[in-house]
C-alpha cells in the first residue's frame, strides 16, 4: 500500500537534505524508497535523508543517551543511495534548524544542543546566523598518497586525514589551476585508499591583514557522489591540512570557500586531543508531500 | 513581501517540471524567482516551470483561441533560467497530466485535448499510459554541419532539422561509441549555429522482426542546459534524421531510448506537410509549498 511522506527540504552551503519527523520510530524508509525520493529528476532530489527520531527509540540511541542524557533527538542519516551514514557536517545544521522550526526542541543564540549520531553525541552551538558543530578529535592518517586528476598536468602529493571519514587534501598553485581540475571523473590515489576517500583540492589565500583567520578556496570530490557544492568534514580537513603545512604559528580559525558558500573551521585543544568545529548556515527551503 | 507558491512537481522520461495553478493570471513569477526555485540544491529543482493559466488571460492566448476555441488552457512555460520558452515536448504531457489530476479539465482515453502554446495550438491524445502530442510540421534545415565532441576521435557530419527549435543529429557507430562521448563540454558545430542547437547523438538499432517500428538509442546535449535525461523534440529529430538517412521505405514509427526512458515518435502526411508526434509517459511526483 502506498503511504504519504510529509517532509521538509533544507540545505547548508548547497548540500541538501530531505528531513522528516518520526519521533516514535514508526516510519523507517527502505533503501529503495530513499534512493527513489533522492533522485533529482524522478523523485524529490537530495543528497540524503534525515529522520527526526527520539534517541530512546533507536538501538543506536542507547549509547548516545548514556553519553549525554540531554541528547533527546537522534540524527538518523541515510545517503542518497539508501546506505546508512554516520554523520554529516552540513546535514546536522539543517537537522537542528528543522528541530527548532518544528518546535521539537527549543534553543536560543549561544545555547549548545546535544544531538545523537552513529558516531556518538555531537554538540552544536546556536549562532545568530547558522550553527557550529564540534566534529570531535581529528587525526592525521599515515600517508601522503599521490593524487592524479584530469586537468592536472602531474600527480600531486596529498595529505591523508581522518574526521570520522577519510579525506585526502591536495594543494594547488592558484585559482586557475583549481578551476581547471576536471572532477567529472574520480581522481586516482596512489596508493589506493582501501575504503575510498573524499578528495579536497585547495588553494590557500593570504590571510586578510589583522583578520586573525586563514582563507582557503576548495573543490571536493566525494566518494560515491562525485563533485559536490560542499562537504562539511572536507572543509575541516582542508583547513587542518593547510595549517599542518603552514606550521604551528598558523591561524586556528579558517574560512573555507566552497562552490556552495562559505564555511568556518575552528580548532582548539582539549584533554582528549585537538577538536575541530564546523560553522555554517542552514536553511529550510520548502515543505512537501510525496507518495512512497 | 514573501508569498507562498503551491506547486506540483512532475516528470516525463526524466525531464522534470514545477507546475502551478494560476487560472486567472494573478501570480506571474519573475525570472529571478523561477531561477531560484529551479535550482536543484538551493531551491526545489526542475528543468522548467509551467503555469496553468487560461488562454483568455494571456495576450499570447488570443491567437490560440482564434485557432481553436477549445484550447482553454495555455502552457505558460519558462526555462530553468527564467527565460520564456515556446514549447516543450516532455513538458506538455506533464502539464496535461496536471490539468487532469487537478480537475481543471476532463478527458478519457482516445480523446484529443487542445493546449495553447506560444507556437500555437498543440493537440494531445490521451492514451492508456501517457500522452501523444502532435508536434506539427517539421522541416530539414539547410546544412550538414560537422560535429566535434570530446570522446569522438574525428568530427562527424550531422543533419540539421527544425521542430520549432533547431536540432543537429549525429549518427555514431555503436553503443560503445555512444557511451564514450563526453557531453560535460558543449559539442562544437562547424559551421556554428547562429542560435545554437540541441545536438542528438544516435545509434540506430535493427528493427525487431515484424515489429513495424524502428529503434534508436540517443543521448542529447541541450543548448543552455548540457546533457539531459531526455529531450522530446530531440527524440523526434533523431527519428526523422534516421528515417531520412534510411530512405523512404523506412518505418514511420520509432522507439527512441533516452537515458530517462523510452519515447515513441510517429510521422504522417497532411495537406500542410509531414507531421511528427511524440508519445511518452508523464507522472506527478510530489506536491509542495515554497516561499517566493
Amino acid at each position: 500500500m502506498s503511504r504519504e511522506l510529509r517532509f521538509t527540504k533544507g540545505q547548508g552551503t548547497g548540500n541538501d537534505f530531505i528531513v522528516y519527523s518520526d519521533p516514535e520510530g514508526a516510519f523507517n524508509l527502505s533503501a529503495e524508497a530513499i534512493a527513489a525520493i533522492c533522485d533529482r529528476q524522478f523523485g524529490v532530489g537530495a543528497d540524503g535523508v534525515i529522520r527526526a527520531i527520539r534517541s530512546s527509540r533507536l538501538d543506536a540511541g542507547a549509547a548516545v543517551l548514556a553519553e549525554d542524557a540531554s541528547a533527546e533527538w537522534f540524527m538518523d542519516y541515510r545517503n542518497a543511495d539508501g546506505s546508512v551514514a554516520e554523520m554529516c557536517g552540513n546535514g546536522i545544521r539543517v537537522y537542528l534548524r528543522y528541530l527548532l522550526e518544528q518546535g521539537l526542541l527549543t534553543a536560543g543564540v549561544g545555547d549548545v544542543v546535544a544531538i545523537g549520531t552513529r558516531v556518538g553525541v555531537r554538540r552544536v552551538t546556536v549562532h545568530e546566523a547558522g550553527f557550529e558543530v564540534d566534529l570531535g578529535v581529528w587525526r592525521l592518517n599515515d600517508g601522503e598518497p599521490l593524487v592524479r586528476a584530469r586537468g592536472l598536468p602531474v600527480a600531486r602529493p596529498g595529505l591523508a586525514l581522518n574526521l570520522g571519514n577519510p579525506h585526502v587534501v591536495v594543494a594547488l598553485a592558484d585559482e586557475e589551476e583549481l578551476a581547471g581540475v576536471d572532477l567529472t571523473r574520480v581522481p586516482i590515489l596512489d596508493p589506493e585508499a582501501p575504503d575510498g576517500a573524499n578528495i579536497e583540492f585547495v588553494v590557500p589565500a593570504e590571510p586578510l591583514v589583522d583578520s586573525g583567520y586563514g582563507r582557503i578556496r576548495m573543490r571536493v570530490h566525494e566518494r560515491g557522489s562525485g563533485e559536490t557544492l560542499s562537504c562539511g568534514t572536507g572543509a575541516a580537513a582542508a583547513a587542518l591540512a593547510v595549517r599542518t603545512w603552514a606550521g604551528i604559528a598558523a591561524p586556528r580559525i579558517w574560512k573555507v570557500q566552497v562552490p556552495g558558500g562559505v564555511l568556518g573551521v575552528r580548532m582548539w585543544s582539549e584533554v582528549d586531543g585537538e577538536h575541530v568545529s564546523l560553522r555554517g548556515p542552514a536553511e529550510l527551503v520548502f515543505d512537501g508531500v510525496v507518495g512512497i
